[in-house]
């Protein structure tokens, strides 16, 4: 059994951003030299997340806008009495589920034909990481 | 270290349909010949997904009316503009999420009392994969 | 390739309650004695949860409130026509999703600077168990 980690590092311009890393996961899984096994992939930040779906621009719209519908940004959420302002942030990134598990097949990510990684910035604008950690043979 | 990676093929009559996968995937796991490991579960369409819980038709009839709720199937989303009509299922996918690891102890399915496993398909009438890998020992 | 199994058992007194399970966990990396690897959190029943976020009391009232704005206590559930009262903790468990991965590197949880791991329990006052797989090596 082997295992590789890396952790990838964001500081967005904006509040909000969907981050394609799909190219950047599959050069990890070659640098690990794996053939079968599974690539885990998780937020570290408690405000942002992983999102499995499509490349297009009019669906990451409709994703970021219903997001907003169901967790609201709002000033008078309890969390925000300890000074914060974010408690959509951590809302946002329950719903979306902030980790991921890519199955590793023939040394390649086994994805489905439109499956894209995303990360999730729900309170950008600072140094955030994402742990990507191989295991397989 | 031993893998074992299946994948499991729905062409479903209707649009929505939940699919109880569990005995195919107890199936997979003696197949696998693993007394001790994981079992990775995943949709590999991006308006499908996995869900854990109870066979029970009330339920099942309560969770889809909750997910057209929170995600409606409406013309106006952006993604329609490239010609597509499913902009729900990608949604409604996100709140099931689309994959699930399964523990597996002593060459069983280690699953709680009441826990089944549903393929969830929000936009279906066609061919769709889901992908089955089980690394263990 | 190592694994470790426990199960951590709950019986609350409340009715809903989030519990702190990340030095349980931590300890149970410890007694697994694996450098790399990951660990498998999930909760048996399917009324409850596995949550990742930050341990604030204001954020933890907020998440539980908005809970039930998305997912209502109601009597009309058609899963209440068996007899059940408790549909809305079914579906609360999915938008909270009922399962974590955790990495573990140089031989502890690689959880970033406020990730703590909640079990969510939506229906308790009854003993529910939380299935914790440690694998790797």
């Amino acid at each position: 059994m082997t295992t590789h980690t890396e952790y990838l590092v964001f500081n967005t311009r904006q509040q909000r951003e969907l981050i394609n890393i799909t190219a950047r996961l599959a050069e990890i899984v070659q640098r690990a030299a794996i053939r079968e096994g599974m690539c885990l992939v998780s937020a570290m930040h408690i405000t942002a997340g992983i999102w499995v779906n499509d490349e297009e621009d009019g669906l990451k719209h409709d994703f970021l806008e219903w997001l907003d519908h169901l967790a609201p940004a709002r000033p008078d959420y309890r969390h925000h009495q300890t000074g914060e302002d974010n408690a959509d942030a951590h809302l946002k990134r329950t719903l979306v589920h902030h980790q991921v598990i890519l199955p590793i097949t023939a040394g390649q990510l086994d994805l489905g034909p439109w499956e894209q990684v995303f990360y999730t910035e729900f309170d950008g604008r600072r140094k955030k990481r994402v742990v990507v950690k191989v295991l397989g043979e």
